[in-house]
């Protein structure tokens, strides 16, 4: 299996030979390979290297499934297309491979799928003028096989001239959107800034975005939807601005088994990532940005203002003219 | 004036020597001092060096004043106090450096005052047991002289035996949460973990904290409050949550002048920041983190759900069960 290493871009475009599990499962690990759909690919092919390792013995196939299906817990469709394709096991080989071939067709499909109609129902928001989308991570084709999630509903929308701009969040602490949305933005023409991840509730609140756009990584039965770190605050920040928040997945990612977003499974990954960075130079150089180093938070949101001589209690009504707690300061 | 090259940290303790206007003016732009009482403070000192550079003539020492008050344009501290110790300038050297040796420990003062009234505020929440506190950007002795603002909250906590551990924002683009906060939390030996911005919400939502103190830049007369950005999605997440949203700053920040939050002039900083980071390691390495991959966006905050299949319409009443819009795929 051949495979983009997705943390050298943007640096370079690299590709991996992937020819045992413990390539995949390791490629997968290190986020070499990411984005729900394409790991669900992954997964199916990884299926058919599990069958010809464990020479299609049950019990020497099923520790590699285990290992495939567990490299990484949120995403729902790595572990449910391993099963799938795992299906067709006691059909050999070629039975195998061709279960991880209609997956691959399927996703590429749904693709297509998901950006028309994602493109129509954006376009009804604002009445067909061109839209300003702001997204997190990456959900375009590397995320899948081709076309992608949320990032293929911008490309639509950029291919029928409905797109205005992207706004891309960097998404912390791996910077998919600085690394791989903006590469893939820059790849496709289309016009795009990148902002740190907690601008995004200034930029939504000045009125800027028309739409934001998420792809999910497991949809559980109620819509309670898991996705890339900074998905919920996104979600809050939009809300609280009036701004439409459409995620953008395949069916293979919702999850009827699960009843809402408390029994979803998070992974946690540890220190290394949170205390360095992944690259050097994380985004193509010459991409535009927005970088305001400030924003403001309305004084409904404020519980109380502590300074040296007084607290203000405005959630009991307070006011800074008011004077509050006039003790001197000791 | 001698400070410390806040660049540096936490790789290594620098002293910077300012000499000049000029030099105050680069290591405020560079961000070598930053903090919004720090900025007050450097700003006084900064009118000392240019009524020594103008030799004390008026029309020699406005365009230095400008260049001190205009360095960072949303912290009203730096102007306000260029203004203040500007005054005196009739008077003499001597009684401008006098002026600015009592901003200096008048915003020592303020710290002390506002540590204890923000942790008595703070133990109010919880009936006085220990409290888990989360903060953004950097507020301790490197954002002031001496304490802080909201980390001198924690501090004080902390000698109270109150404190049960500070969850840091890493506070991209530049860091401080990351560089300086976790730092300075290591130099008081306190409990803490080092989180990106974006799992804020996430954290917030789990359950694990009990109040978010945060600084100032400025706060208007309504009490809308311009802050490092990123402190206001983080308000929102804190009111989603039901988490007391305390900010910590003296009466200094506090600019009456200013009617609300869309009259402060938020700095943009341009494009190198984002699509690159400040330095190679970026907290101390022993640092301990929270580091989830993914969070759970409520359903209710999602607009639609777009698949190859169909557009749920959730804000329309819709489910995922309910299989509106069965047009097959195109």
């Amino acid at each position: 299996m051949e495979v983009i290493d997705q943390t050298m871009l943007p640096g370079a475009v690299e590709v991996l030979r992937l020819t045992t599990v413990a390539d995949v499962v390791a490629a997968i690990d290190r986020l070499a390979v990411r984005g729900a759909p394409a790991l669900g690919v992954v997964g199916g092919f990884g299926v058919a290297l599990a069958h010809r390792e464990s020479a299609g013995g049950p019990t020497q196939l099923e520790p590699l499934l285990n290992d495939l299906e567990s490299a990484r817990p949120t995403a729902v469709n790595l572990a449910r297309m391993v099963r799938r394709v795992a299906e067709f096991a006691p059909q050999g080989f070629e039975a195998v491979l061709n279960a991880a071939f209609e997956v691959r067709d399927e996703e590429i499909a749904a693709s297509r799928g998901m950006a028309r109609r994602g493109a129509d129902l954006a376009a009804q928001f604002v009445d067909g003028r061109p839209l300003t989308v702001m997204t997190i991570c990456n959900t375009g084709a590397l995320a899948a096989v081709e076309g992608g999630t949320a990032l293929a509903v911008a490309e639509e929308l950029h291919k029928r001239g409905l797109l205005a701009e992207v706004v891309a969040l960097e998404t912390r602490p791996l910077l998919q959107g600085a690394r791989l949305t903006a590469w893939e933005l820059a790849q496709m023409d289309a016009p795009h800034r990148l902002i740190v991840d907690s601008a995004a509730a200034s930029v939504l609140a000045s009125g800027l975005i028309d739409v934001v756009l998420t792809g999910a990584d497991r949809i559980a039965a109620n819509a309670d939807t898991a996705n890339k770190i900074g998905t919920f605050g996104l979600a809050l920040a939009a809300a609280d601005a009036g701004v439409p928040f459409v995620v953008v997945a395949p069916e293979s990612t919702i999850d009827l088994g699960t009843s809402s977003g408390a029994s979803i499974p998070i992974e946690d990954r540890g220190a290394r990532e949170v205390v360095s960075y992944p690259l050097e130079g994380t985004a193509p150089p010459e991409t535009k940005v927005i970088n305001p180093a400030f924003d403001v938070t309305r004084a409904e949101l404020i519980t109380a203002i502590v300074t040296e001589r007084r607290v203000v209690d405005l959630s009991g009504g307070g006011t800074l003219t008011g004077g509050q707690d006039p003790e001197p300061p000791r």
